[in-house]
């Protein structure tokens, strides 16, 4: 006889299928949890089930908000020419943490993958297409990430974007701000001394 | 302004005060759920709902339970003259996951920490000592960790179990299964050759 009830296995199971977490791991959360019921465990289960509530997808750029359009598509200080396209939410995170870009957005939602079976119509790229041909879009930015699957996807991007008459652009290559290039790869490099730059 | 709806930041608060868990590791947590809410996010929040109703800690042993006794300290097979002390209840898991005990067990719920200002009534010592002295118990293992906490911490039990008139014994230190002699450290090294045994 398991020594565990179901009830607690339950929880267990749930957390174990999280990024990150295995079934170690989710046992010590667990047992954390439970500890903590009026402290943590509650106010989780409680913060998961309003998050779930409140939180919807952008029908115009794909990021998750309480509204929808999101507060950076409503936000009419952001400029409307430039996109930026990101492969999920959390880089979309990443860029306005990092404050410098002021444009809207567009989450594909994932990058195309022959090895996963992903194909664009998969991804969120025929509502981007359509918003870089609405004329005001001067701009969309390919902020994929440095991967094959993702490079790749920029490639489609760019064949995709051919006609709507917008500049396309990615992010430079190169070193990493505080990166000792003793531990950088030979394909950064590379690339950071053919982007080298006049001081 | 953030990008992440108060909601949202709230999940991720609370999921980056799990052990093991930071805040970039919370991010990543937070956006798998809110993709996946009728999959995983509403289940977990039932799920640690229903646990937290559900599951109580057993007044004879300190063992998570959703009964009071536990299912073990219950179980009228299992022999009433053992038991095997553990810090947490994770340890009479992973015990019960050996399969090998079939006494009964007490859970102290940490151990002395003169650093962490844990002292010996903060801890599930004195019901231990209760049961120990019942007339019926004749040996009390302590299955503590091999740390200096764990040890103090047994070194005290000992001390205070001295009147219980009960056999006190503790977990073998040695070569763990599987382990290579090269891998280990001296402390374990030297414990194992002095308890060596004739094969």
């Amino acid at each position: 006889m398991s020594p565990v009830s179901s009830e607690f296995q339950r929880v267990i199971d749930l957390l174990a299928k999280l990024p990150g977490l295995g079934p170690r791991s989710a046992r010590r959360v667990a047992l954390h949890l439970v500890k903590r019921k009026d402290a943590a465990m509650l106010p989780l289960a409680q913060a998961l089930e309003e998050a779930a509530s409140a939180i919807r997808t952008c029908t115009r750029c794909g990021n998750l908000d309480t509204h929808n359009p999101c507060a950076i598509c409503a936000d009419n200080r952001r400029d409307p020419a430039a996109i930026c396209v990101v492969e999920e939410v959390g880089d979309l995170w990443a860029l306005e943490r990092a404050g410098v870009f002021k444009g809207s957005y567009h989450v594909l939602g994932g990058t195309l993958s022959a090895l996963e079976g992903v194909g664009p119509s998969d991804l969120n790229i025929a509502p981007l297409v359509a918003r870089a041909s609405d004329g005001i879009v001067t701009e969309v930015i390919l902020a994929v990430d440095a991967t094959v699957d993702g490079q790749a996807t920029a490639h489609y991007l760019t064949d995709q974007l051919e006609n709507a008459g917008v500049k396309i652009t990615h992010l430079a290559h190169g070193v990493p701000v505080g990166g000792e290039l003793d531990y950088l790869d030979e394909g950064t490099l590379a690339a950071a001394l053919k982007a080298r730059r006049t001081l």
